[in-house]
């Protein structure tokens, strides 16, 4: 999830339970990457069994919470959910007017006219209704009316008592005819009324004719006119029985038809404030109103099914199914490498058991005998050899130039890393004949055989993790043993007159410093472009731990001379 | 984030602005995979630039409203944040101690023991501390005050008005003297006052030789007495300077320094309510109170420093910073393979291009010319040479038994396909030999090496994606043309009685439309294991595209004799 979070707006009741008024609505929010504010109609003593009490507070402080919002942050798109009364409507309307009108782009508004609750408590006064479709609906990019309320919106507006809607004609009218009185779009959602595959063939017929009309089948591997038949034969829901429409009309006179299969559940509590609320974070983010209800009604959709079962009535439903939590934190100023910092902790005393190794401290003090020292050089130039090998698989598993000329210019630097070890080696009196001919350890066949097999078992971010073990770690035993040397003579370390001290500036100096920001940046772009899942990032952190230990096997292995 | 959904509880206030109260605990317990639900006690006029009215319900009702929650859901841990005046705290005491007294194991209670706002404006009535000191914090599991909150508790309770905490040792013995007041714990947060590396070495001195003491330091690998080097030298933030400290006092008398870098913003509100309600998270999931803080005061560290930058003032933190989306949907009855489905969506009609190909229709009326046939059935032979040859890269990218055993039988499958190749050919007329001197047209070598080329570059789950395509769909081709048998015989489909009627039955028929449910399966299960990220699912959508498009070349290819 960016860091560019869309302000959006609520202005509804509440639900203490959780499951529906604005509650439901951060929750979508949230779940959305949306920032959400939210301001409070009427506080609602309400739970999964039904609503029990309400209490609203003065209209005029729901319109001084309204210009706190407004008047601090710019907001991006906004909804009105319950209203209470007459007052509160109003209040709502004057100061969402006064506030954005002369506004050049005033926020698209969702307006959910809901008048009564799942459990028949009435949630707007019925003088209201007059007021919302009269000065409200006029407002709002999309109202969003189930099938009673498009029912008494409509009884309303004609003063009449006898719209019913009971199919997909009655529908498609009703969203066209609510549309004739003000707002930009009607979603009309038809979760009352279920309909089968057969009551469609003649919306399917007239809408290949219809240029104005167009079916949309959600889910449309399942449930489709021609779903994918290896999929369905597996599905335990019958594709094309029980469907639920939802019916979108915009001005000037375009319909589309969204078809979901139904489902079998009592888990709805919240549902027409969650879509809504999803409405809002679409459009928030400047998606077309036909997109916005599209991914909004699938979200909702989804999050029926999903839900969590809490509570002893209609419960409540499940608005976090799209997220999941970032495995590596974000970078900052203070951890601009938050992926190797994830990996280096994840090490625990491993990662010091390798970089404080005996064999590096009695190196930084200039105590370890030369034969260890050579032993180890000897048996490095060797490792050195799958080392490069392995950058040669990560070129064959690149698929950008940059990346190839990247793992190319490691290969050189470890060719030339090489010849170090072997002046060294010709400085201590071994040839490159008795250098090429050294037995590997089994330490150095092991470390080098684990290279390969993660060249050869996974992808170019594993390997890259693999390979940064090695990199980050010696580029830390250099900074660590000249700091030793700084704060530490007392205790015997030196870097000037050490018989290793070129092999410690070697490490500590700019050069290979110099590499391991390359590297560690390299990993963290890897990082950041791939968004590692929590299972990944525990095979990422498997390989790291492996590479440490064995790199601590390879430095115990140098402790033991076999010359 | 599973469906397992701890339920928690928030009595506060609210912020229409959306960065503290109640709408702040809703964000943190959703970033947290909690189940929100939250009681209001006083609704609060404020935003980013301060607090500007109160509007409090009757006490009576917010006693309601925790009913509401508490006897219709298991409540797994709550908080108080503000509680307005000694009315509303007592209904909100009286309330929960009815509902859990005698209860086995009550919920932990956090309490956040709000008093003023950041901008200065008294959040609880000054007479009810006195009754939060005597009767709220001792049932506390932990309670979280500031500095100032501290000293006025403190002052409360010894009738004094003196106490001043300054240093570490203040704020180490102040959390033990809070605690003497009742409340199993207490997290002494440190934010109002500021540390230096030198002022914490007495500290770490004394925390090497007291068993009840230590000392952890956050964001250890920058942050910590012995940073990773290659990490702090890269660091715009330097790690020593300016941190901060949070005190947690433990009972009977365990004591646990946090240390942070202090970041150098202004959003911070908020950040009381975001700590406390990610203390309840952690503790609902049943992490201990120490591991719980730890991850509170991380979340929040982190949500500090990635803020949004709202509003004008104060502004609120990034309770998202955590959260990714996941971009496959869960699976449910209607869609039991939303990765293939996500797939084949992706692929838009290219999909339907490759498995309604000419090729396929014809085959399906039995209308295809026997050359044409001969040549696919040829082509094919060689394809399924580098299908098995990739199905053993698989082999070797596996890291289980079952999975080399799976790969394996595909192996053996895919061979005993082109024995009934073999016999077709035999029919008519190819001999083996023709067969195995066939020249490898471009469509085939260049679908073959790409499978190579996902083997050699990408891992066990890419390939397994790139050999799905294959798989999935010549069994759709296989229901397919059954269903156009059936359904449209008068279009010319036909089974019975077809040329091609073996060909079809195959794939149409049980043994290979098991196979293609155990390869679903076994993309689904890789894909819930590993939870890709959404630059992973591009990835994968890459992949089986591209094997689309290779699949319909291949057909186009078959179309164009050459033999």
């Amino acid at each position: 999830m960016t860091n560019e979070q869309p302000v959006v707006l609520t202005i509804a009741g509440t639900d203490p339970s959780g499951g529906a008024g604005i509650q439901a609505d951060l929750k979508t929010f949230t779940a959305h990457g949306c920032f959400g504010t939210s301001v409070v109609t009427a506080l609602v003593a309400q739970n999964t069994t039904g609503v029990q009490a309400v209490h609203a507070p003065p209209p005029e402080f729901v319109a001084h919470q309204i210009r706190c919002v407004v008047e601090d942050a710019k907001v991006d798109a906004l909804k009105t959910g319950m209203l209470y009364d007459t007052e509160t409507l109003r209040a709502v309307i004057t100061t969402l007017r006064d506030h954005f009108s002369g506004k050049d782009m005033p926020p698209p508004l969702v307006v959910d006219p809901v008048c009564v609750s799942t459990s028949g408590h009435s949630l707007l006064h019925r003088d209201a209704v007059e007021t919302m479709l009269r000065e409200l609906l006029p407002m709002a990019a999309v109202v969003t009316p189930n099938v009673p309320e498009a029912e008494l919106l409509l009884d309303t507006a004609q003063r009449a008592d006898e719209t019913k809607i009971t199919t997909v004609q009655d529908m498609i009218a009703s969203a066209s005819a609510l549309g004739a009185l003000g707002p930009q779009a009607v979603l009309l959602k038809g979760g009352h009324v279920n309909f089968k595959h057969d009551d469609l063939l003649e919306l399917m017929k007239s809408a290949t004719l219809n240029a104005t009309l167009s079916v949309v089948w959600l889910d449309a591997a399942v449930a489709g006119p021609e779903p994918v038949a290896v999929i369905a034969r597996n599905a335990s829901t019958a594709p094309t029985e029980n469907l639920v429409l939802d019916v979108l009309f915009e001005k000037p006179q375009k319909t589309t038809v969204f078809i979901r299969p139904r489902l079998d559940t009592t888990s709805t509590h919240g549902t027409g404030c969650t879509l809504s609320a999803a409405i809002v974070c679409e459009l928030a983010r400047g998606k077309p109103v036909r997109d916005a209800v599209r991914a909004a009604v699938l979200y909702t959709h989804r999050a029926i099914e999903s839900a969590p079962g809490i509570g002893k009535g209609h419960g409540p439903l499940n608005h976090l199914h799209a997220l999941v939590t970032r495995p590596v934190p974000l970078k900052s100023a203070s951890n601009p490498f938050p992926f190797v910092s994830a990996m280096i902790a994840a090490c625990g005393h491993e990662w010091s058991a390798y970089v404080k190794h005996p064999f590096v401290v009695q190196l930084g003090k200039g105590t370890l005998p030369l034969d260890n020292f050579k032993h180890f050089i000897k048996q490095d130039w060797h490792y050195l050899k799958y080392y490069a090998r392995a950058n040669g698989m990560l070129v064959a598993k690149s698929s950008t130039f940059p990346a190839m000329a990247a793992a190319a210019t490691t290969i050189q630097a470890v060719v030339s890393e090489t010849s170090t070890h072997e002046e060294l080696c010709a400085q201590y009196g071994v040839t490159h004949k008795e250098l090429r001919i050294t037995q590997e350890s089994a330490a150095t066949a092991a470390y080098g055989g684990y290279l390969l097999d993660v060249a050869i078992s996974s992808d170019a971010s594993a390997l890259l993790v693999a390979l940064g073990a090695c990199l980050v770690g010696y580029g830390e035993v250099g900074l660590w043993l000249v700091r030793q040397a700084k704060e530490h003579a007392e205790d015997g370390f030196t870097v000037e007159g050490n018989p290793y001290q070129r092999w410690i500036e070697d490490y500590a100096g700019d050069a290979y410093q110099h590499a391991v920001t390359v590297g560690l940046e390299a990993l963290e772009r890897m990082i950041l472009d791939s968004s590692p899942s929590a299972a990944r990032m525990q095979e990422y952190a498997h390989i790291w731990r492996k590479c440490t230990r064995l790199e601590k096997s390879f430095w115990d292995m140098a402790m033991t001379v076999h010359s």
